[in-house]
């Protein structure tokens, strides 16, 4: 086996832009219409890498975990967003340039500058600057053309503690922020305004009227929790459960930049897992807690520092640090999904959210963020909701969004209870009956007790406001009695993993990308064979119509087997038909050639070494299938098939 | 085996319905905040119903066909509907109620009136009412209570005629048919305006600054036509090929109330067929030559009638009534898809549409329609769009959207051309070389060769407009050249097959429907097992803890066989839980007891006989597996496995 040495040149993104677009694993929607920013459609390759992701995604979580699949609406009408929360509060904050009009959000235009002027001051000390985590490209060029400038200790050791706290800050801080360091908006240089909210929903109208407004969610969660009563119900009345849904949302970005990481229409996979609030234990909580993650809790943020600590979930939880076994269960749980998809575990690390950055929502919050060329991005949030959305729809709608336990065992209370004859109280004391037999209702139990042995010696006095009334047990009896409560009500809390694939999909093909040693141009997409858009390309050696019928009986035998394999039966050698093929992260190709019409063997090559095996057809069928199917790994292949030298004919 | 007599008690749609509901198939969605109508979700026995039928249709078609998939946005700068047309042309017409405001959709006005007329004089005349096509159930029984009028003979056969041709009226001849029959809102019998035009797409503003209108796509195919150039490429520069699409579409529908068959927000699957213009051939027509359909073609319809013909595919093409081989194709692969997932074939037939029925875009069009209590429903549409689109989005943005075709043999040609000899001709004649080498150019090739005749006998004369030149050899000399052109650069028409899966998801279930002999109110989906959102349902006798570890084998070599199913550990009985199964379509099912405890012995339960056969636990998770992945069907089960007939444990 050749050594793979992954590592020989740099990572160049505008390498990778280009085969990704080049490739068509995407590209911005309506280019010929000059485009429009944050809209991206996915082309074959991209598209099915991302069905493969979903693929495992509903593997990993809804079938292992028996959740309830939902599939709701994206278009929501207005009181439901009203009542959520998001119509007043789901907005980023905005500033305008003063003179020009431009419209750009004031968190990335503070941190893009200060970690501009960081960079400029690196370069003025002689030291190569740092990489930057600020998501906007351009601005960020602009920025450090102009600065390339040494700042004063104290001020460095400022601008590091402010960006360490960046997502903290709210608006009028941002503002304070532009104001204290002269942020001006570096494409014009103009001063920018006061910090203003807007509001990231799509609007639209629902019908002919006009009379219905609407919103495109933001998130797919109000779906499940307004179906909170169905899905109990299909799940028997008990908790917990969780429901899942994979679909589109759509967010309303103020001025997206930063490719596939920000865009304004995207799809999510969520999770509402409803627990007793009582008790977040999870009863799979011991098959996770070995795992070992990378934390970074929120008092190291809070103190300015991006420290991490490495620690098993199980330590995490049983140290607070974590709150519960449910919440680690799924950090734990999301770790698992993303390494078995292909993201870098060393590049995946785990934030908790800082007090004044989390969504109204949310009373804790972890984001698993993944590194990639534009920093640290949050690509899947994991976020305990309490129960502030089911209170509220409940509230707003009166309906009920509540789970009635039946109490394995009642409880059992005893009591003092007085019993009224109505008829004689009435007769007697008229309207002051009512005032009478609520004052005796609201005594405590020692009060009773007593009115009942004055009762016992003939009679009692009660007093209601200003006046006394003497009654007889004719009036009024206090008996003990048995009361049994069989029922708890509750509303349960939700624990919601919220995942972004758009931007697992785009620090995968980040994480995957490398060149070959002897050249920079020859580029591979290291894709999981679990994910690759294509398990197994087929390569005939020529157009020769020798080869029709061997091609056909490979590929019908790939497909029987469940393996997607396509061919390439274009005129390119097959050494350049197997480099486009690494670009597409194509796993392993067959060669048809004159031996095999002769002899009936093929040839097998694994892409990252680019290895070749030979063996009978059916022999490599077999093996390859078994490689797709995740039975071997290629070293086991290397001890099946004999290695292949014959250069001369493949490459 | 017991027979299974499916149509003991006629169809019951509030009982399905009710089924549905209860089941959580779908609900209205925002049901708690009074629901929105033309908005559903799907709940967990639905979306995967709704997931097993896309899997299927993404092999059918996707892989199947090696089929180019795309994933492109829902959200839309209005550019792009406004060249497509959308903008203009994509709207229902509808009437405003004189007094109250009421919208309604004038089509649908006109036909629940009329056919609720015949329906009133089939009473009147003591016939029972024939099933209604019009999709609004409400409005029916109101304008059928009020309407047990016998009617004149002629007017009979007017409506019925006017029926047949609804779809193919404009929006004045609508209201000239509403004044003409008296046509009034059936709800409060007031008179209604003249058809105006609503446009279906839903608006939103995209970014912050409100400056770029946009819509929310109402059909997925403008994603394709807009990336024709990168699929192009992708499939290294040639055609046919074809692109698909899975996802989200929306129509604001005017007044949507036929349940799951007419709303706002819908999953669609949208093949983009691109083809020759000069060759609709398609090379694997011969695999559904023989495909019988049952078509309903334009000219019937024109004349007023609803009369189909049975024939193959391969005749229809022939003669003709099929256009093409290449929409043939299609039409015969969307027959053997709706098939395969369950529709009954007896109730699905292909309908040509009207020349005025057609969208803006096509120039012809079969919808495959499906038979339900609503009437005849199009759940495909299958249209030849030419090369409108391609044609319009490339005039717009000036991005040539077509193929370059190296053609085979280079068409070589030779003619007469005229070689100037510009320094002398502009000696000789200044400013009027220009207009006299222009002349000559446009000589036709006759006259080129007069020309070069005098030119060799000395001089020829030229006129240009009044003037006349006299031209030598030494300003110009007329030459035979050869072309040669080796490239033919054309527009791809488009064959456009188009899936409203939801459409088909609400047919599949009724179809699907029946209730046992003994019992109607024991409702039974016989989905097919290819789609059944659950594949084995595993019933333990009761929670006893000796049949934990049985539950979880069976369980986890369920899974291991790669076949989903789902334990039922609630405290009914044995018969209840699998009656509730039957509601759910799960196929089969399997029942742990004290036998299988003691025994290693398990019963196998088929859904539509409820026969049941036992076996040793291992044998009946083979035999399972085969009925699930249909290698096996039940009788060949009965063969393998001995009949059940201990009834004491199992019902």
């Amino acid at each position: 086996m050749a050594a793979v040495n992954k590592a020989t040149h740099p990572f160049d993104k505008s390498r990778l832009e280009a085969l990704l677009n080049r490739r068509f694993f995407y590209a911005p929607a309506f280019e010929i219409y000059g485009g429009v920013a944050g809209l991206y459609d996915y082309g074959p390759p991209g598209s099915s890498l991302q069905a493969n992701i979903i693929a495992e995604w509903r593997k990993h979580f809804i079938i292992q975990e028996n959740m309830l699949e939902l599939d709701t609406t994206c278009i929501t009408p207005a009181p439901v967003f009203e009542t959520s929360g998001h119509v007043a509060r789901f907005a980023d904050w905005m500033v305008k340039d003063s003179k020009t009009g431009d419209v750009l959000r004031a968190d990335h235009l503070v941190g893009g500058v200060l970690e501009a002027r960081l960079a400029g001051d690196k370069e003025a000390r002689g030291l190569a600057a740092l990489p930057v985590k600020e998501d906007d490209k351009k601005k960020k060029k602009k920025a450090a053309k102009s600065a390339a400038v040494k700042l004063d200790d104290a001020l460095v050791k400022e601008y590091e503690t402010t960006l360490a706290k960046l997502d903290n800050y709210s608006g009028p801080e941002l503002g304070e922020l532009c104001r204290k360091y002269t942020i001006h908006n570096p494409d014009t240089d103009n001063e920018v305004g006061e910090p203003q909210q807007f509001n990231l929903m799509f609007t639209s109208s629902i019908g002919p009227t006009g009379q219905h407004p609407g919103y495109l969610r933001p998130e797919t969660a109000q779906g499940h929790f307004l179906n909170f009563s169905r899905l109990l119900e299909f799940n028997n009345g008990r908790v917990p459960f969780a429901s899942a849904q994979i679909g589109r949302s759509f967010r309303n970005e103020i001025s997206p930049r930063a490719g596939l990481l920000r865009v304004r229409e995207f799809t999510m996979a969520e999770i509402e897992h409803f627990v007793d609030p009582e008790d977040k234990k999870h009863e799979r909580f011991d098959e996770v807690r070995d795992v070992v993650l990378t934390l970074l809790n929120r008092h190291v943020q809070s103190a300015g520092s991006t420290q991490v600590t490495k620690m098993t979930i199980g330590e995490a939880v049983e140290k607070g640090v974590v709150a519960n076994e449910t919440l680690g269960y799924f950090i734990a749980r999301i770790y698992l999904f993303l390494v078995k998809v292909g993201i870098d575990p060393a590049r995946l690390r785990f934030r908790q959210h800082m007090s004044n950055e989390m969504a109204h929502y949310a009373t804790d919050c972890w984001d698993a963020e993944i590194q990639n060329s534009y920093g640290w991005t949050e690509c899947v949030g994991c976020a305990d909701r309490a129960a502030y959305d089911l209170t509220v729809h409940s509230e707003r709608t009166g309906h009920p969004l509540v789970v009635r336990e039946a109490l394995k065992e009642a409880v059992v209370t005893e009591k003092e209870v007085a019993e009224f004859n109505k008829k004689n109280l009435g007769k007697t004391f008229g309207k002051d009956s009512a005032a009478i037999q609520k004052a005796i209702d609201d005594e405590s139990e020692e009060n009773l007790l007593a009115i009942k042995a004055q009762l016992a010696q003939g009679a009692t006095t009660i007093k209601v406001g200003e006046k006394e009334f003497k009654l007889t047990s004719d009036m009024v009896t206090i008996e003990r009695k048995t009361f049994k409560q069989s029922i708890r009500e509750f509303t349960p809390n939700v624990i919601e993993p919220s995942f972004g694939l758009g931007r697992i999909f785009y620090c995968l093909l980040e994480h995957s990308y490398w060149s070959r040693e002897q050249d920079v141009e020859r580029g591979v997409l290291s894709l999981p064979t679990l994910v690759a858009p294509t398990k197994v390309l087929i390569v005939p050696l020529s157009a020769n119509k020798d080869f029709d019928p061997l091609v056909k009986n490979v590929s019908t035998k790939l497909r029987q087997a469940g393996v997607f394999s396509r061919v390439d039966d274009s005129n390119a050698s097959i050494g350049k038909r197997y480099a486009r093929n690494d670009e597409l992260g194509t796993p392993f190709g067959v060669t048809l050639d004159f031996a095999s019409v002769a002899n009936g063997t093929m040839t097998l090559r694994e892409r990252d070494t680019t290895d070749q095996l030979i063996g009978p057809i059916d022999k490599v069928i077999d093996t390859v299938t078994e490689l797709v199917d995740g039975t071997i790994d290629w070293p086991e292949a290397c001890r099946r098939l004999p290695a292949y030298d014959g250069k001369q004919a493949v490459e």
